[in-house]
């Protein structure tokens, strides 16, 4: 059933673990417990290439000013994260989220993000088709402030366990409709490993976000078996049963050169000490990715 | 865009909640803290027409001996949960698995049971590739069994946030890759709402399994927002998310015109009175379902 299903797998080898860090990349998330200077100082210092800004890690920070911390230490800015969350039950709330997005967008801008990660919301109750609609409507209204800002946006497909509150987008396909039917430049997707890894629509799907030039960001980590909790239990690369090399060859086989972005939410890492956590996630990247 | 997905929903007009409690099935484990004969008889006080027995609930009975009690209250047995878990990593595990099987099957035969819930496995790290290869193989090593004793199959797709370790059967559109592969009147798709609702092709896959004429169970509950455990915390109908009279209506529209199985897991419910829990169910099937 396995060559049926995707054709192209037995075709595309799976790579080699990365033989360094110049495509690694974190999200502040990951660390959550460093503010933005420590986790800027500690990337850094060990040898990571990319960090993506979570937006709380701002808070209190003129974006402007973090843009020229991060290149000072030598480090990339891969994306800001997150906006989205379009749908709303009025048009009152659906406006007040385009307006937040347009705010963010102003951030990422001055924060030197050449991407905006979308989440794009649902709302429990309302119909998942209508959502959908709405985010599309939604993206559609922030287009020519991205497009002016000069900043992309990628949909992020979410797990179908998210749907009832987080996303109404839940496959690769669903994300490859999406930014086809909106069919700017500007909208791409993100892949995220943890949303994706069990669809065996993952490699074809992935080729045609690449042929559409959409595949914009490439996010890492592992599923625990068992998961204890449906948001912060994410494992480190190897932690899990996620064929994340192999997901990463198919990236790879499409053409994407970006960067490899380590995103763990986990209350269990978040309470360790983050500096042997962060020697941690460089041995996983570099044996388990 | 809700019309592109789905060119039916539009036609199939949402049903009106049941009138009477005639297609009403419970499976024992939504009142786990009962022993089974204190469900049979309160379900049987309570107008619920058939019962789904799940295997723990007979341990220690001769299934036979539970058939006469179940039929002597007034009720129908719907089927037996549950089979299944076909992967392994060697070949040992595997066959003891099909032994397994052929012991439920059984089991089903002398408990009256005329279907065998299948949730199917996955062994965290094997691919879900070679996971749907065995499960494809397992099935077809079980069949004539299941053929010579009476006993239906039912292949039940379940939630991606379970493919780790529970089911590399994620989607109706693989259950009916599946039972289509197989190709026999024995093997069919149970559809369980909660695993099913967040598909935007979960309509026009009801109406290929029915065209099939696999179609042969369907589970409700509902997904509550926040959910706060990934196996234990299910709704009763009308606590969450799911659109389940829509869902209803597809069924029905395809020609499904068998039970409505409530199967609820939830730690929360079974540490209440089971007496007034079921007037609840009783309630919540009537008016959200």
């Amino acid at each position: 059933m396995s060559a049926r299903e995707n054709p192209a797998a037995a075709a595309a080898p799976v790579p080699r673990p990365p033989s360094d860090t110049a495509r690694l990349c974190i999200h502040t998330i990951t660390t959550r417990p460093w503010p933005l200077e420590d986790a800027v100082r500690h990337y850094a210092e060990a040898g990571v290439a990319g960090i993506t800004v979570w937006r709380d890690a701002l808070e209190g920070r003129e974006p402007a000013a973090a843009r020229r911390m991060i290149r000072d230490a030598g480090l990339t800015v891969v994306s800001l994260c997150r906006g989205g969350f379009f749908p709303g039950k009025d048009a009152r709330s659906r406006n007040q989220a385009v307006e937040e997005n347009q705010r963010i967008i102003e951030e990422a801008e001055r924060l030197g993000a050449p991407l905006l990660v979308l989440v794009c919301g649902a709302v429990p109750g309302l119909p998942l088709a209508e959502s959908r609609k709405q985010i599309r409507e939604g993206i559609e209204a922030i287009l020519p402030h991205a497009a002016a800002a000069g900043v992309r946006l990628a949909v992020e497909p979410l797990h179908p366990m998210y749907a009832d509150s987080r996303s109404a987008i839940n496959t690769l396909r669903q994300a490859n409709d999406l930014t086809a039917a909106i069919g700017s430049p500007v909208v791409g997707v993100a892949v995220d490993v943890y949303h994706l890894w069990w669809d065996s629509d993952l490699e074809p799907e992935i080729r045609r976000c690449a042929g559409m030039r959409r595949l914009f960001a490439f996010h890492i980590c592992d599923w625990r078996s068992p998961t204890n909790d449906l948001l912060y239990d994410r494992g480190l690369m190897g932690e899990g049963c996620i064929p994340i090399r192999e997901i990463r060859g198919w990236m790879e086989a499409a053409g994407f050169d970006g960067f490899n972005e380590v995103e763990v939410f986990s209350t269990r890492r978040w309470s360790q000490d983050q500096g042997s956590y962060l020697t941690e996630i460089v041995q996983a990247y570099l044996s388990a990715s």
